[in-house]
C-alpha cells in the first residue's frame, strides 16, 4: 500500500517552498504521496499548526505526519519523529506543534532526535529543515524505514511543552478553550467529541459560556437540526466538540478569540 | 488509462478538509489522479460551485467531476451520481451544482442517489458526506464500478433546480447574466461559446449592454487582437462567452456584480 | 527516475486554469509529478514569476520548469524551451521571465520556439497557451521527448529582455535591487549566494543601504544567531543573499518596496 505524508506547514502557498518539499519526497521516494492537510498557518503559529496537526490525525492516523511550523529554525532545537502508541507517526520540530496530534492518537511511545547524517541528504541548510531534514525523514518513513533509524531516542521529559494542554473537569463544568474557527464560523474546543460521556457531558443540550456569553445547543449530528442561524453543538471531522450556527457564522456572531475560555456543562 | 478526478469545493486551503478527501480518494483507489479545479468557492455559494464545475467540465469531459459545495448537508438531501449524455460523470450533492456542468456534457443521461451502505466507507459522519460518501464514490467511479452500483435511480424530475439556467433569446437579444469575473477582470456569461451562431451573434462585434454600460467590442480570438485598454469579446477557456480588457481588467471597469442580466446582440 | 514538472503561474487558484494544466500533463505523460512552486503571482508580474522561478531552479535543477506569467498571450510572442549549459529544461513565453531562472542554471545553451504542431493536442486556443501547448510540451519533456522535437531553433540574441539584470559591482559596492520580500518579511536581493566571494563580499559583516536605511548585519547561516528583532544576512533557501530580522519583518520595519536599489558592501 502507498504511504501517506500529510503536510502541514506555515509556509503558505506564495513561495516556492511547499512545492520544493514535495519533490524532495517525490525523489526520495516516488510511491509516497504527499497530501497537503493545510498550509496557511499564521507565520509562526504554533497553536494553529498543532491543532491543525490534530485534527488531520484524528482523522488519518494510519498516515505520516509532517508539520512544520518552526519559528527556532536553525537556533539548535530538535527535530524530531513521534511515534505514538496508536502507531502514528509524526515528523516536526521540538517545539510542541507535534504535541497534541500524538494525544489524539495514543499517546507518545517513543521519540527520535532526528540525525541529518542518517538521512540521505545534501548538508542541510540551516534555514530549511523542512526540506533537508523533515521531508526527507517523512520519505524516509514512507519506504519503510524504521524511525528507529533516523536518530537517537529522546527522554519524552525533555520535549518542549504544547501549545495548549488538554481540557479538565472543574465542579462539574468541563473547562478548555477555543482552538479554533473553521471556515463557515464553527469553533472547536480542546474537548475530544469521542470523550464527551467520560468528562460529564451526556444529555441532550449543552451550555456553553464563553466570556460574556451563554449559549445553549443541542448536541446534535448535523447542523440541520437546529432552525438557520440557531445554534448547535456537534463533534465535526476534526473530532473536536464543537459550536455552530445552522448557515451562520458563530465566531463572528459571539465575538470569539482564539485561546478565550470556554466553560460546558450538561443543560437540564 | 489513469482516471482524473476533478475536485471543486467551497471548503478552502485552511483547514484539513480538502487534504483529507484526496487521501481518502488515494487509499480507495490509488491508481486516480485528483486534481483540484477550485478550493477557493465562497462558503455555500452555489452559483459559482456551478459555473467552476462546468468550466471543468467544459475542458475535461472525459474526467470525473466531484464538486461539494453543500449548505445543506447532512439536512437529508441527497448525495448524487449523474451521467452525461456526453459520458461525463458527476458526483456532487442533489442541490442544483452539478446542473450546468451537466448541460455543458450533453445534458443528464441518468442520476443515481448514492447509497453510503454501497460505498465502501465507514460509518459516514453527517456533516462531512464529502469526505464519507462523494470521495469515495468518485474513487469507486475511478476504479471502474458502474454508476448504477453506488445508488438507486433518481427520478430527474426530482432534482433540485440549478442556481442559474441557460441564456434565451428575445427580440433578438441574446439575454444572459454574468456568472462570474476570473483573475484577470475577464468576464463571464451564460452564453455556450460554441452555440454563438445559434443564438444568432455571427457578426465581427457585439454589443453588451449591462446595467447603464454599453459597450461595444469585436469578437476576437485573443486579447492582443485590440489596444491595451479596449475591450474585446471572445470565447475563453471556460468556453463562455466572455467580455475582456486587454491588459486590464473589465469587471472593475464597469462595475459589473455576478448575476447580472446581458444582453448580447450583433453589432453591424 | 520519474520526471518532476516545477510549476509556477499568476493563475491563482480560483479558477481552473491550474488544474487543468496538471490534467493536461497527467493525460500526456501519466509518470510525470507535478510540483506547484506558486500560482500566486500577481496578474502579468513577470518580475516576480521570473523571481519564483529562478528560486525553483536553484534548489532543483534537475527538474523541467514550466513557467506561465504571460500578458502578452495569444499576440503572437513566441514559446520556448530553453535548455541551459547545467542542463536544466525551461518552458515558458518569450517574455523574460524565463531568464533569470536560465542563469542561475548555467546560462542558456539552446532555445527552441514551441511548434504546435509539432506538440500532440487539439488545436490551441489563443488565450491559453499554458494548456495547448506549454503544459503539454512540459509533458513531452517529462516523456523523454528531445527539446529539439518540439520546434525550431531560436536565435539567442532575438530574445525578450529579462525584467531584471545581474547585480554590478562599482567602486567595491556590490549594487543590486530587491527582487522580493517573503512571508516571513526576509527580503531577497538579486546577489547569488554562491558568488558572494567573488563580488567581494567576504568579512563577517555586511552593511546593506535601501533608500534611507543603512543595515549592518552579520552574514550568518541561521537566524537565531542574532537576537529577536535584530537584523542577519544570509543565504536563504532561494540562494540569493537575504536580509531577514530574526522572528520579525525586515520588508515592513525598513518599508522597502520591489525593485528598490540595494548597495552591499564588507563593513569592517
Amino acid at each position: 500500500m502507498q504511504a501517506i505524508i500529510c503536510f502541514v506547514s506555515d509556509f503558505g502557498l506564495d513561495d516556492t517552498w511547499v512545492g520544493v518539499c514535495h519533490a524532495v519526497i517525490h525523489r526520495a521516494c516516488p510511491q509516497a504521496r504527499v497530501v497537503d492537510l493545510g498550509h496557511h498557518i499564521p507565520p509562526f503559529d504554533i497553536r494553529k499548526g498543532a491543532t491543525t496537526a490534530a485534527a488531520g490525525v484524528y482523522q488519518l492516523p494510519e498516515a505520516i505526519h509532517l508539520v512544520v511550523v518552526d519559528p527556532g529554525v536553525g537556533a539548535g532545537r530538535r527535530d524530531l519523529c513521534i511515534v505514538t502508541a496508536g502507531g502514528t507517526r509524526l515528523v516536526g520540530p521540538d517545539n510542541g506543534v507535534l504535541l497534541p496530534a500524538a494525544w489524539r492518537a495514543g499517546g507518545i511511545l517513543e521519540a527520535y532526535a532526528l540525525d541529518p547524517l542518517k538521512i540521505d541528504f545534501r548538508g542541510p541548510l540551516a534555514t530549511f529543515h523542512a526540506r533537508d531534514v523533515l521531508a526527507p525523514a517523512a520519505a524516509a518513513l514512507a519506504c519503510d524505514v524504521e524511525p528507529s533509524a533516523l536518530g537517537e531516542p529522546v527522554d519524552l521529559g525533555s520535549l518542549a511543552e504544547a501549545p495548549f494542554g488538554p481540557c479538565r473537569v472543574e465542579n462539574g463544568l468541563v473547562i478548555g478553550e477555543v482552538l479554533e474557527a473553521d471556515r463557515f464560523g464553527s469553533m472547536r474546543f480542546n474537548i475530544p467529541g469521542d470523550e464527551l460521556a467520560r468528562l460529564g457531558l451526556s444529555g441532550s443540550h449543552l451550555e456553553f459560556t464563553i466570556g460574556h456569553s451563554t449559549i445553549r445547543a443541542p448536541l446534535a449530528r448535523t447542523y440541520g437540526e437546529v432552525d438557520p442561524g440557531d445554534p448547535v453543538a456537534l463533534v465535526d471531522s476534526s473530532g473536536w466538540l464543537s459550536l455552530a450556527l445552522n448557515r451562520d457564522n458563530a465566531a463572528e456572531r459571539y465575538g470569539v478569540e482564539v485561546g478565550a475560555t470556554v466553560r460546558v456543562s450538561t443543560h437540564a
